[in-house]
């Protein structure tokens, strides 16, 4: 999961909607008419029998062990698109094929740093995606360190010149993601920050919620007219360190080397299969998550289990015997890390054809807690359905408006209806973008409930009976 | 912690008795006299008052942020002796000094390791100590996949000739380290082996209970007339990643790089502290830990904690306004991790003088659960005594005999008594001997519960009025 600046928004905004709820939840949690309704015996069964999938780990784990990191635009996401295309054809679906995209390509290189006074001690970190390069033997300067990413904003102009600025955080695990927002700006816009005041450099504590010596990764973004610099996560013991040492009163010298480049354009793909409808005109239901991959890891939790999830769900349907309404279109989509541009080269290319719902996987293998909508007001009865369908399961109905993920953002963005199944980010931020995003982070019984709930989602909304169009944007 | 064979076959034995003891506990678990003692007021004040313990976090804290890393008989580890000394003699322990020692210095190199075929990966891992180095741009060759150490011992001889071995393992987390031994003989003599079998270089799965991409290190010993061989361990999940691949049938061939070296001679050194006695007779107790660590981590566990756990509890009683019958002499011993050479050192200069008592804390910062002694017939009492002080802590008394410990080792061999207050390995092999040895691996609880059962042993034993002299060795 990448976030872009969007998608902060919506989770402060959806942060902001579930205290709104917690504070009078008789009144204010939900929006739109509640209907108890009854769960169609063909959706329990398909949902219940979900229960025992084995599909989406098999894929979770051919991903991971077959092809492994799977960073966008490289060899490694073309390989990918190669195993995607032959695996969704062999699982039966249709209309399987690869959409390639040109792209600008982002390649890490050494990364090394080390305090070199008063306490030499070497350090664990990774560049940033869309980081400067340091010149080849590095640079020493001087740290500044800042509690907090408001202490860096505060910083006066120019302050920085010629040092290094390092930048904390108290990230803590929250269940809605939420605390990625709160802390996240400092890698999103730190590095931007600390580059117009000047400085030569900036090292992040990683955006996570673990101890251990892995740093996490992730882009972040230089605005207009302010040129980039050497911007780096560290994990977040050698952060700690730091501020233990600055604790101490004397001035701190580093040494850092980045070298990564930005060779050029480069090819990367949206992967696409289909369950064929039985009526056009009711439009597509558009579910999937992201191919690619941090370069850190085998990205089995991001996002090996979103495209396993959409598509083991989607398999499901197709298997079911009866044909839905609605054409599910899977889409494993190229190069979000790097800022969601297969969700944006999808969105050019299928803008104009009619899509009845958007809802994307990407926030990990943990088990779907919440499902949110944003439904028009002819489909309304579509959602107190799934909120009789998924509450077996154990899922809550939320009051903040669907429409959440990097992918989905620019077809949610033209006014498409949208469903979220909103996973546990409890864990998540313990192995995001870090060097652990393997199939160990991987729980097959929160696997399989994840495939019910998105059979479900499927079996419901495909066969709506009800008209699904445009939301009109607030 | 380092474990030499004699540590190997100390814990199996522990672990046999450990086995008699569950089968027939009334009868077996004890083979000396026990007697419920009472407990001395000044005993349990001086043990409860510890439970309030600052200081042992205090050293930790300080070591592994003002120092960090400290391989044996590199200038990190000198820096480490100076700020013992400094530090030892501000807390006002009597006969504080460094007592060097000059040792062959093995240093770590690059380390990159790819499969390269059938699915291009990249892997984590890291030199073990004593590893040859490959040619300066690697080697690539034939992967042969070992499931266990007892599959590569079974492989025909000349089979290896010019591939690189795996060996896996299923290491779990045991209370009393038995996980460690059964496991690390993977480590510990599997190189040799595939030396011996022709192997061009050996990989290994780490030695570890965790799931973390971070690759643990340690020794090995190549036997003499055996040509060293590189050897590494990959972290756990690049091991699964491996056997996965196996599991496909597909040849596998390795690319390795590891270019340790060994320079030459340089100096390590042993830090001594004493609390003086009121009765040179009555021999010195013995208490410490390793200051040494490996390179990859700050070892915050491994060992900054035995140090500081054992030289709080010394400053507990110097502090007290008694003085105890016996000298109580620190030693934070040097080179434990590549030999326990700091530990043979001190054998060879102190051998001579007597020693009533020898105890080391070298497991971690989790809590004490168990005690263990091996006593002479004279001092029965003084073991019955401990197991009423060290109770109330949650300490039960094992059947096993003491005398544990890579530092003390080469004293004990001599016939000086032992006092073993055995900590909980659940967590120890999590991050043993990984980058991963840090601050945050210290649970300041459980720490203060260390030196108070430190505290209530140096009370007991170093004032005990019984004769302690040699214990016959079996």
């Amino acid at each position: 999961m990448n976030r872009s600046p969007h998608r902060i928004a919506a989770l402060a905004s959806s942060a902001l909607a579930a205290l709104v709820a917690l504070a009078a939840p008789a009144v204010a949690q939900h929006a739109v008419p509640r209907a108890p309704a009854a769960v169609a015996p063909e959706v329990a069964a398909l949902r219940d029998a979900a229960l025992k999938d084995e599909l989406a780990y098999e894929l979770v784990e051919g991903l991971t062990t077959e092809i492994g990191q799977r960073l966008a635009a490289t060899d490694a996401e073309a390989r990918a698109r190669d195993w995607a295309v032959k695996k969704l054809t062999a699982l039966g679906f249709s209309n399987v094929r690869a959409e390639p995209f040109t792209m600008p390509l982002w390649l890490r290189g050494e990364e090394e740093a080390e305090i070199v006074a008063p306490f030499p001690q070497k350090l664990k970190l990774v560049a940033l995606g869309h980081s400067a390069a340091t010149p080849p033997k590095g640079i020493t300067a001087e740290l500044v360190v800042f509690p907090t990413y408001g202490d860096l904003v505060a910083a006066p102009a120019g302050s920085l010149r010629g040092k290094i600025a390092y930048v904390g955080n108290s990230m803590q695990p929250t269940q809605d993601g939420s605390g990625y927002g709160a802390n996240g700006v400092a890698r999103f816009n730190g590095p931007g920050v600390a580059a117009s005041k000047g400085a030569a450099a900036i090292v992040i504590r990683s955006i996570g919620t673990d101890t251990h010596r892995l740093p996490h990764t992730g882009t972040t973004d230089f605005p207009e007219g302010v040129k980039p610099i050497p911007a780096a996560a560290l994990s977040v013991p050698d952060a700690t360190l730091i501020e233990r040492m600055a604790q101490r009163g004397q001035p701190i010298r580093m040494h850092l080397l980045l070298t990564p480049r930005s060779p050029g354009p480069s090819q990367s793909g949206n992967v696409i299969a289909e369950v064929p409808g039985t009526d056009p005109r009711a439009g597509v239901v558009l579910v999937g998550g992201h191919l690619d991959s941090w370069d850190l890891a085998t990205g089995a939790i991001d996002d090996a289990s979103g495209v396993a999830i959409t598509a083991a769900a989607a398999k499901r349907i197709l298997d079911s015997g009866h044909r839905p309404r609605r054409t599910i279109r899977v889409v494993w989509f190229g190069a979000e890390e790097v800022g969601g541009l297969g969700g944006a080269a999808y969105a050019e290319r299928h803008g104009k054809e009619r899509h009845a719902i958007a809802a994307e996987s990407d926030f990990g293998a943990d088990r779907v807690w919440r499902f949110e909508t944003m439904l028009p007001e002819t489909a309304t009865a579509v959602g107190d359905r799934l909120a009789s369908a998924l509450a077996p399961l154990g899922i809550v109905r939320g009051a903040g408006k669907a429409g959440d993920g990097t992918d989905i953002a620019a077809t949610i963005a033209t006014g498409v209806a949208g469903v979220d199944l909103n996973q546990s980010g409890l864990r998540y931020f313990d192995t995001h973008h870090t060097p652990d995003d393997t199939l160990e982070r991987v729980d097959p019984e929160q696997l399989r409930q994840n495939v019910a709930a998105w059979t479900t989602m499927l079996a419901v909304v495909a066969d709506a009976p009800e008209e699904i169009g445009p939301v009109p944007r607030s």
